[in-house]
């Protein structure tokens, strides 16, 4: 079963947003066994939109379309949807009540004649309720081929995917397995990485593809394998990750599949009833960030403070200012400082400190641009690491963070 | 002139990454005069590459192809590019010269085998030199249309992008000005927003097109039109944004060309001479991200206390145990006492403060998921703001984010 995901929208060709839906969509039709073909990106434009519907149909089982339902008059993606399948639009009761309680319990406005629309759909589409918002999905079938039609609204997707999509399409289908396993490696360069495993790709069998995905400052190893068996599929994997994960056990730090590190680490130090506070300068919130951004996060984080102006190091954290004159604020005595400090300050088993120059110029330091010092506390002492991370300023910040992570999860694996 | 983007990665297709180079591509281009007719994304497989080339071949001018140019053996990208043209694989002394100076500078490693074969490139292709990597970019004509490939390290692509890609194309061709124009606009729903600016929208003369972006509490207005030449262009827009203007007055914040809203009120802050700290439970420093992921914000910003413990937030911001007792830690006197105290420890003019529920479970309160309670201090007094913004995490963040930042730019402008 192949599928084909077409996304409709001005704003995507314009650059205006990233197309986020797809990936989600992509990774959950994997999961219940649907390859993704290919992803299209297309304008809010009738002739278009009806080409790519037509091709589409032409090498994919699946299409689903997401984009172009709201209630505004930029929005054409029903109508075209309709035209495709010489379909017209009727108005279904079951919206229409849909969208009435909707506007009555949260929106707390009287129905606009633009919302009432949303209950116009084409007679011969299945209606998926969208119990998120106003646009239903519309489920249609020719050919034997099926299209999916979904508002672009990232969580009203989800939840239609999540209720509607993923179950019918389960039920209506026979699926294989596919299985991906993704090993998150740190600080080794991707060459280096293929170098050190090579003999081990030349010898994996046929039915299993291997990529890398390298990004700041580590590498994604994903291995992939599909089957009507998942117990096969799970074995001939099995054996392979046996195979590869002593080669790499230096760099090695968990599977993706786990979540990312900050989940790792998470649960790593919910497991061992661990606390972590963390100061910030050069990666200004994006660590803690990290971490808060998954449910859990109570359970082991303090908080973090990010000083971000110098001043604010010595006065909030209470980082000796002293220190700061004699070796500068990015040095690795003011990282360690902070670490100390902010351990203290939150009373955890474990800090982290970050301070830097992530550019473009040069702030209240002489360190050159891509200077990171990352400091990393315990009950039993302190220690800097000292970083050259080139003079790009998001990725300064995104390799700060990612080393910051990797430096923490050994840190915790020493205990 | 139309573009095709084509993005070339199984990770892609199987949701691993998001991809967010073709919406760079896609503004960049636009920015230039180049609309991006379609957007793809194929496996990393022979004969899907070689179709997906002569689809956008047929149907636009110029082809920008990303992904899939790395050293290892899962790319194949180059050697499809050069099978599409008839070409064959030479070596390029110039690349060769490039990488090995890279691999002595940077990487400081003997160049491995691997990584020699970058310098292998199509006999017919103009090469574009990659400044912060090893793929060189290609650049190919054929028939009248141009095919241009680059890598898909986002940071590398946009070096190739400014540095090669878009001056040869507007020295190559003749393009005309594109003009968008997006109000930012806080507060009101898209179906409301589209019944006020009614009349407006239907007198739009056909040449101007109007799309409602709806996001996390917020909506853009995007005003779209084109042209050859550029002062008739930002007159007819001008004429519109006139008549616009005064329809959203209450809800208008800004130009999203102008940056978005945490940049206009870091200008603001910066042209005031002003400071601002922030205190965050719930947004767990997301707030305090969004302002240091750019450049400049040392200039306003002190710092910020993430409290994510409720003893944190007595312990390290000093906020009132009692206070806390008797009211819960999500509420309106929390969030005031938050604010208070860390404009008070950073010593700003400003200082935000968020507490609240972000779900999916109820944390060290009762308040139910979703409620989220905003204060805003200044050197003048404090208040609070308080919401209901639905049970999806991520969501109730992100609107958190959002309001807390519209009511500080509105605090601002107060003065």
């Amino acid at each position: 079963m192949k599928a084909h995901i077409i996304t409709i929208g001005d704003e995507i060709l314009i650059g205006q947003i990233v197309d986020t839906n797809s990936a989600y969509i992509s990774k959950a039709l994997n999961e219940i066994g649907i390859s993704v073909y290919q992803i299209s990106s297309v304008q809010d434009e009738r002739d278009h939109i009806l080409e790519s519907f037509a091709f589409a149909k032409a090498n994919s089982d699946i299409i689903i379309i997401t984009g172009g339902l709201g209630p505004t008059k930029d929005d054409i993606t029903k109508h075209t949807f309709c035209e495709f399948f010489n379909d017209e639009l009727v108005l279904s009761q079951e919206v229409l009540d849909h969208v009435t309680h909707i506007f009555k319990a949260y929106v707390k406005r009287p129905l606009l004649e633009a919302n009432k629309t949303q209950a116009l759909v084409p007679s011969k589409a299945t209606i998926l309720t969208n119990r998120f918002g106003t646009a239903p999905g519309m489920w249609m079938e020719q050919d034997g081929k099926v299209f999916i039609s979904m508002p672009g609204v990232p969580h009203e997707m989800k939840g239609l995917m999540e209720g509607s999509v993923l179950p019918k399409l389960q039920e209506q289908f026979e699926l294989p397995y596919i299985l991906h396993k993704t090993l998150l490696t740190y600080g080794m360069g991707e060459s280096a990485l293929a170098q050190r495993i090579e003999t081990f790709e030349d010898e994996l069998p046929a039915t299993i593809k291997l990529a890398y995905l390298p990004s700041l400052g580590r590498v994604r190893l994903r291995l992939s394998t599909t089957g009507t068996h998942k117990e096969e599929v799970d074995a001939t994997m099995q054996i392979q990750l046996e195979k590869l994960k002593p080669l790499i056990e230096d760099v090695f730090v968990g599977f993706e599949e786990k979540g990312p590190l900050e989940v790792i680490i998470g649960n790593e130090l919910v497991a061992r009833s661990k606390t972590l506070a963390i100061a910030e300068s050069c990666t200004g919130g994006s660590i803690v960030q990290r971490f808060t951004a998954n449910p859990g996060a109570s359970g082991y984080l303090a908080g973090s403070t990010v000083t971000y102006a110098t001043r604010s190091k010595t006065e909030v954290l209470g980082v000796d200012e002293a220190l700061i004159e004699t070796h500068s604020v990015v040095s690795a005595q003011v990282a360690e400082a902070m670490a100390k400090q902010v351990r203290d300050l939150y009373d955890t088993d474990y800090a982290i400190a970050t301070t830097g120059n992530a550019g473009p110029t040069k702030g209240d330091s002489e360190a050159p641009v891509g200077t990171v010092y990352i400091g990393i506390a315990t009950r039993e002492g302190v220690k800097a690491y000292h970083f050259m991370m080139g003079t790009h300023r998001e990725r300064v910040i995104g390799k700060a963070v990612n080393k910051a992570l990797e430096l923490l999860h050994e840190e915790i694996l020493k205990n």
